[in-house]
């Protein structure tokens, strides 16, 4: 990385809390993290933010330091910084978050939702580089997503466009995390896929999931699937499915370019395409049918690289 | 209506063709409509624009006129002005709509989907006025929309976002007009309610439905909803909960300020608004729950006007 401006992304999740300085090309330098507090309420967050950043800027000019970029899980008023309600963050009620971090922080601070973060940080410096219309959709405990229309980031009233996970796949289908019934996140979100296996193993005649005790999550499904257990192999193949189903859903509403897959179940994004594009195939409309899925190419430096890219487009902007 | 510049809005639908003259102010002129002959092929529908236009023209100054806006169904690829399939209009497959238009006719032609254009109409001049996000639905014989998010119009790639009738609403569900299963417009539009009432009709012990042979379309069952007629009554408050539900899913997904409903179904706005409201409320995440369903306020008239807007757009801008 060579000299000019700097912006510190920060990447708030409920398990993990990452800064890194990223530079205009969208590199990444210093990154630290470490394991939020989720249960200790926005100050001790709020410290632990400050502290992580100091430790980013260690040997840093400040005066190369345009701003920081945050990215935080929603549902977040962008338009006025204020967190409305973070489920997975004890205390984040109605929080605000950006006058809240503004005061600690000695840099210009933006806040944006996550899924928005990860989606810029794709089509600006991931899979999504040089298309005008990119879906972006993470896969992991839950659902969440970020799209960019006609070269352009939706956001929407509030700033709350693109809360993927909670279109209906299942009217009156299984409970969400949301508290409503039958959203994608509780068909398609890897923990969905997970009880869905745990269920069928339980009764399953023979399978190598859950064998001698073993605990039965994501990984452990993909892994039995490739020794050739046929339980595992019906759970991916239905887990793809899902998703191409969802995906044929995003491809009508927004017509994008590409739908690019993050998350934690991107990792096995290999054993997932096949059934998922052929499904994506199935459902979508003739013009449609050439839409393609591909895989994040930042993974867990989506957000904090959107987030980052934010400030520098403010900062080459005024 | 008063001087200035005039556009010409075109509504080439499947069933009606109209045309009209449009002030920057949305006032409509001139209005005039013949049914279509769909079966007739392009050449045969393109001759009956120019009359229609041709007629829309008597006694107007042709220097007023700063060009003509058509609507049509899609799929289009209006980036280029062709039509890729229109599912109720024989021949135009891949058919360069805007060129063919163009040689026929006087005046600058620009080529909108039909549910873009009539967006544009109830935000410019409708239900939409005001808001900067705003998502309609047309709901008839099948179900279109268009999308206008942080005051653009979405329009994606080749220009064919908002499709949001092959939103997949049950997944492997009811057979669609687009060849898809489980569709949004399978189980929401006009035709998908009227033909649950026919089939329910006919296994109920007492309902006026059908009774001494009369049809069962949409106004019967309204009507007879309005009689009291039990079976007529849940079929409604079926059919107002189905769209709430896909309603749901589309505040989710854009954010908007407010749904506008149009299309036949909104002429019984009334009747389907207090189930069709509380079942957005229920399915709405807490944040999103105060995004309102209004009516359409233009009527048949807002694609012509959303057409004609864009001319007026473009004209001004150049």
């Amino acid at each position: 990385m060579g000299s000019g401006p700097l912006a510190i992304g920060v990447d708030l999740g409920g398990t993990q809390l990452r800064a890194a300085l990223i530079d205009r090309n969208g590199a990444v330098r210093n990154r630290k993290s470490v394991f939020t507090k989720a249960a200790g309420g926005p100050d001790v967050v709020l410290g632990q933010i400050e502290h992580l950043v100091g430790s980013v800027l260690q040997g840093v000019d400040g005066r190369d330091i345009t701003g920081i970029g945050v990215s935080a899980p929603g549902p977040l008023d962008t338009r006025n910084g204020v967190a409305l309600s973070i489920p997975t963050l004890a205390g984040f009620v109605d929080y605000p978050l950006a006058a809240a971090l503004q005061k600690r922080l000695p840099f210009p601070v933006s806040l944006e939702n996550d899924g928005i973060s990860a989606a810029i940080g794709e089509w600006r410096f991931g899979a999504g580089r040089g298309f005008e219309n990119v879906v972006y959709v993470t896969v992991s405990t839950g659902i969440g997503g970020g799209v960019i229309i006609d070269n352009r980031v939706l956001r929407g009233r509030l700033g709350m466009a693109g809360h993927i996970g909670h279109m209906i796949l299942v009217p009156d289908g299984e409970r969400c995390s949301c508290g409503n019934l039958g959203c994608f996140e509780a068909y398609a979100s890897g923990s969905a896929f997970a009880a869905r296996a745990m269920a069928r193993a339980k009764h399953a005649a023979t399978t190598l999931l859950g064998a001698n005790g073993t605990a039965i999550d994501s990984p452990a499904v993909f892994s039995a699937a490739r020794a050739g257990d046929a339980l595992a192999q019906d759970l991916v193949g239905e887990e793809a499915r899902i998703l191409g189903t969802g995906f044929a859903s995003l491809v009508h509403l927004f017509s994008p370019d590409v739908i690019v897959m993050g998350g934690g179940l991107s990792h096995e994004f290999d054993a997932l395409y096949p059934a998922m594009s052929a499904r994506l195939q199935e459902c979508a409309m003739p013009a449609f049918k050439d839409v393609r899925i591909v895989r994040s190419e930042l993974g867990e430096n989506s957000g904090l690289v959107g987030a980052a890219s934010l400030v520098h487009e403010k900062a080459e902007n005024s």
